[in-house]
Parts: C-alpha cells; sequence; structure tokens
C-alpha cells in the first residue's frame, strides 16, 4: 500500500512492503496551500501514478489533505480513540484506479470544557504505539503548535496544544523583544538553558518575557543571545505547564530536527526521564492504520 | 512650580498653586518621538512659556524625556526609593530663565537576579502614596506593560513588569488567533470574563491560547467576543502571577480609562481587594517630589 502524508507545505509519500517497511519514499513541496481547487486527483497521479501503475490499490493520506481546505474533509473523531476507532473513521475518497481514503483528526475536551484538535499528529501518535506499549504515556510533538498527548491501553485519551512556536514567531517579529536581539544568529544553548532555568521560577511568563529586555537593556544579554533565551523562556513555559497539568514519564519524544534537541534539553532541566524515536512515526502510522482498515 | 509628564506620544503640563492644587493644565500630542534633536528647550518654552514669564521659576520633568531618547538621561535609581531619594536624584537641566529638571526613572533586581526598570511610573506612585499611607502596600498600574509595585515604608521596594498589552497586540494581530476576531467589536464583557476564568485554571498561558482557537473553530467563540476573550486570558494570567509572586492587599489601581475597569474586573475575579485611585497621579507626584528638592 501507499501512505501520503500531505499537510500545509508539503507532501511525503511512502511505498511500503508487505512487512510494513518503506521500500520508497517521494517528498515534495505540494502542499494543500499550492494545489487549485479540484487539483487533488491530478496531483496524487503525478506524484505516485507509476507505483499505482505497478500494482498498487490502496492509498491512505494523512494531515490538512483532510482538513476543510484540502481535498474532501474527514470530521474530527472524539477521543479516546486508537488505530480500530481511526480506522474505521477514515473517508473515502473518489479516485479512479485506486481505493483512496482519508485519515481523520481527533478532537478532545479539557476538565474545563474547552475543546482541542489535532489532524496529521493522530498518525504520528499511532507509528509511535508499537514502540511505547500499551500502558500509561505521555507523547511531546514538538512544532508551531506542539501536542502532549495522553495514552491509555493504546489509545490517544486527550491532548494540548501549545502555541509556543508561532508565539515565538509573533514576540520576536512583532514586539520590542525583537529590536534587541539578533534572529539569525546561531542557537546559544547557555542563553537558552538561562531563559529555562527563568520559566522555573515565579512571575509569570508575561513577567519573565519583559526581562528578556531589561537584561539586553543593562548589558547582561546580547543580540546574539536574545532568541535563544526568548526561545527557552518559552519553552520552558510549556513544559512547566504540561508537568503541572500531569504526565506520565517517561516523555516519549520525536520532532523536527530543530525543535527535538531544544524540548529534550527543557525536561532534561525539569528533572523529567524521556525518551526520543525514531522520525518519520507518520510512515509507521500509515501503515499501522492500513492494517486496521477493511479496504473495499 | 511647573510640572510635566512628557511621555514618549504625548505631553501634559500642570501649573501649581503654593498648595498643590493645579490651576491650569496643557496636553499636547508632543512626545519625545515628535522632538527633533535638539528642539527640547524651544519646545519647552513653547508649550509653558507664558507660565514661565508669568513668575515661575522651577519646573519638574518626568517621563520618557528623561531616557536616552530624550533631552538629557537622567541615570535609573536603585530601589528602595521614596519622594527624598528620587528628588535628590533629579538631574538639572541647562535652560534659560529658569530652574529645570528631570526625575530619574527607577531600577530593581528580583530574586532571581533579573533586573527591572521604569521611567514616568516612579511619579505616579509618588502621587499615590499620601493616599496609601505608609504600610506595606501594592500598586498596579494597567498599561501596555502594566506594572505591579510593592511598597514598604513609604518607598519603592521592588516591583516587576508585565508585556501583556504588547503581548495582546502581537497575538491578535500577527498570530493564526487574529484571524478569528473582530478586532473593531466592541468590549464583550461575558467573554473578558470567560477568558478570566480560564486562566485560573490549569494548562497554563501558551496551551490557553490555543483554545482561543479551537473554541472559534466549534463555534463556541464568535467574532466579536474573541478579542475580549484574549484580553481575559492574559489579564487573568498576569494578575495570577502577580498573586503568586505575593501582594499585599488591597491592591491600588489607577491607570488608563480602558484598562482599569478591566483589571478591576480581574482583581475581583480572584477574590482580591482593591482601591481605585483618581486619575493624574503623575501631577500630584511631580508637585510631592519638587517639594523635596533642593532647588538652586
Amino acid at each position: 500500500m501507499i501512505g501520503v502524508d500531505w499537510g500545509t507545505s508539503s507532501l511525503r509519500a511512502w511505498r511500503f512492503g508487505p512487512d510494513g517497511a518503506a521500500r520508497d519514499m517521494r517528498e515534495a513541496p505540494r502542499g494543500i496551500m499550492t494545489v487549485p481547487a479540484g487539483g487533488f486527483p491530478a496531483l496524487l497521479s503525478e506524484t505516485i501514478g507509476d507505483w499505482l501503475a505497478a500494482g498498487e490499490l490502496r492509498v491512505l493520506l494523512c494531515g490538512m489533505v483532510g482538513s476543510r481546505q484540502g481535498w474532501i474533509e474527514a470530521p474530527y473523531l472524539s477521543c479516546p480513540a486508537g488505530a480500530a476507532e481511526i480506522a474505521r473513521a477514515t473517508v473515502p475518497v473518489p479516485f479512479e484506479g485506486a481505493s483512496v481514503r482519508l485519515v481523520p483528526g481527533l478532537t478532545a475536551r479539557d476538565a474545563a470544557g474547552v475543546p482541542e484538535v489535532m489532524r496529521g499528529e493522530e498518525t504520528k501518535i499511532i507509528g509511535l504505539l508499537p514502540e511505547i506499549g500499551p500502558g500509561e504515556a505521555t507523547v511531546c510533538l514538538p512544532g508551531t503548535h506542539p501536542k502532549w498527548i495522553r495514552l491509555q491501553g493504546g489509545r490517544v485519551a486527550g491532548f494540548a496544544t501549545a502555541m509556543t512556536g508561532e508565539v515565538f514567531s509573533a514576540l520576536s517579529q512583532h514586539t520590542i523583544l525583537g529590536r534587541m536581539m539578533d534572529l539569525k544568529a546561531p542557537h546559544a544553548p547557555a542563553a537558552f538553558a538561562r531563559g529555562l532555568a527563568r520559566a522555573k521560577g515565579r512571575g509569570g511568563l508575561l513577567h519573565h518575557l519583559f526581562g528578556t529586555r531589561t537584561l539586553a537593556l543593562m548589558g547582561e544579554l546580547t543580540e546574539a543571545e536574545g532568541a535563544s533565551y526568548l526561545s527557552g523562556l518559552l519553552i520552558g513555559h510549556e513544559v512547566a505547564a504540561a508537568l503541572e497539568a500531569g504526565v506520565a514519564p517517561p516523555i516519549h519524544l520525536t520532532g523536527s530536527a530543530a525543535l527535538e534537541p531544544r524540548y529534550a534539553e527543557a525536561l532534561a532541566a525539569f528533572g523529567i526521564p524521556f525518551r526520543i524515536h525514531a522520525p518519520d512515526a507518520a510512515a509507521r502510522g500509515l501503515w499501522h492504520i492500513a492494517q486496521e482498515i477493511a479496504w473495499s
């Protein structure tokens, strides 16, 4: 079968052998934002048409391709949900010459009744499950909108999203803090650690942010260090809040090459055991979900 | 004497009688950003020249006019500091025909050694002191960068600044949150209260922010309510952190007409007694500081 992780800005496709190993992989900068209305079937054929011609009959898609802005909307599935529930909720897509289905996103409510949504991450989580096992566990997926996921009995029990990455961008580009930092400077580990340490103390994030400015004003934080300090502050506050909300260690971590080491350092700074998983969890998840689908 | 609160975007001048009552007041949109290099003496003459011609000999200036971008820099004075210390640290400014002095800003360090600065607010605080009395007290000054000030024995013992107002602007104008809110909608009190209530719960600010989006996605927060909800979230987190850091109630509150009622509501939501003070605390502070100066 073929699995495709089709997100906002890019597309990755895998061709799997019967044992679930990826035999071939393709990547293209053809995220859903680049696809004209009605253009999804043609782009899929263009990307994996030769695999289909070679005899593949099943294609499973995950990511923003199943959103309102995508090919067809695959409605959010409520938690708790595991591979079996997700497989049953996949949505068929009309396509000539193959059976194509969309993985739904997940939704949940927290204790206060505030809703949560994910789309794409559910597939990564299913991909991690065989490595994590059936017990209670916490997964952290760093990103622009990082997610903290509670697993119970091999299913997603609930999850929480933070706006950390996007808040970093907005604060560093559109507030007074950005005037005293060089956003092109390389990562400064010592400044990042100072930000993390600050986040462990009292005073709150909104106050700690102002310290980025005052330290710079007093010559105690250089322009080259400012962005790393701010990153440490924000990731530190995210981790502190996740711990306060309750996690089951070790934290299972997988994410982008740029962010994963920062989250690993943050978890270590807070004394929380963690385990880093191999990349491409989405590929493994697509294959596992496909095994549970009653393909027509 | 004459007092002038000369900030970034505007200038306000008062002519005081010998009893400290303001006899006359003038306001101009001539903040320091509008003053060309070397143009401060001319602008002061233009604004209050007739008062000087009528016999006033002493002028005290506070605010950003004493910053590096202002007339002359009045270095930050370290806390603890009261009216007497501030008066001794005022900086004389060369001016033809009157004795002109600048009020210094204040600086402090918190328990972690992170610096704090204020410029202009110290004068407001001195203006509030006669109404507050000499005991331990907490002052809250809402604004773009709101400040929480600890008073002991009639002096500023320390203070903390939050970036609440500027963070609201950056998030509402430069993140995905802004796409689902009408920033021109009038204040929505029920949505503001929902944001405050959310801030009292667990999960952290970075997670609570994402709820602004998910509530809108699910149709549970309208575009007209979004900005008020976000405002409640941010002010609620600011107040929660200030309380966690320790305050001496009642909180003494004075600020802009737009923000003061929101902070009053937030303090009430957290069950903290507060007292609202009359506006123009800067005018009263300028007069009090002037009484302590050994004018030459």
